[in-house]
């Protein structure tokens, strides 16, 4: 049973996916937050992983799958060096929803990993609290996991 | 290479854990969210799957592992009965930071799932974007992953 968490896949696919989207991002922070969101897969893409921490606030906050939470941003680099490190060559990030209120912005999104020849190499989902701070929205907190189901346990 | 989300965690696990709290949650916030956690935890635990829907707000989206997002009540019940017939009979939260603007708050926190015997069968983070609503804090956005390494792919 150590895979509790991953029998909620096969209840959960079977559920409604229906849009959703209040108290809704103003036009101007919603497309600051995709912006956002494609400068951060075109910077990876390039395998520029300190472009990609620089992204996040200083007190940020990242929930790899399988990790303990990591903090900081050199902590934050090193995970997306060893990320751009083990093969994965490009990213594709969709933004499906914008919350906001005052200096906090909450993004739902759909992830796509790509490999060598732009082969997906997984789906996942995303959730990242924006903090704006000096005017431009920086990644407070990231968490993401993967839509696909996990090997079977024996 | 279908695991590439997976591969995240070696990598991160070997990074820092520290501290973080910016904008920060005013302590009646903070409060009130660690109590709905609580109450969270003890509804799960009576197996009261509706009782844990009625904690999300209308537009609710939850994002469980290997699944799409699911929206609204009806679905997020179907989840959470979907974990309690699994086997899994109580759960733990531990809220370890919370931040605040207007009517949004945004929670990360450890969680634990129970067996029947109080045993640990999973522990993972959480991200939960809370909203106000008439004055009480909502489930809004809920993901979370586990913190255990999946069983190698071959």
């Amino acid at each position: 049973m150590r895979n509790a968490m991953r029998t909620m896949a096969a209840v959960a696919s079977a559920a409604l996916l229906v849009p959703a989207s209040a108290p809704a991002a103003t036009p101007d922070t919603r497309a600051a937050i995709e912006k956002a969101g494609a400068d951060f897969a075109a910077t990876f893409t390039k395998g520029d992983a300190a472009g990609v921490a620089a992204m996040y606030a200083a007190d940020a906050q990242l929930f790899p799958p399988e990790s303990d939470i990591v903090t900081g941003g050199a902590a934050i680099q090193k995970v997306w060096q060893g990320v751009i490190d083990s093969g994965v060559k490009g990213m594709k990030l969709t933004t499906l929803d914008v919350v906001e209120s005052g200096d906090l912005a909450a993004e739902s999104g759909k992830a796509e990993l790509h490999g060598a020849d732009g082969q997906v190499l997984e789906g996942g989902k995303y959730l990242v609290v924006w903090k704006r701070v000096d005017g431009r929205w920086k990644i407070l907190r990231d968490i993401w996991n993967s839509n696909a189901p996990a090997p079977v346990a024996k």
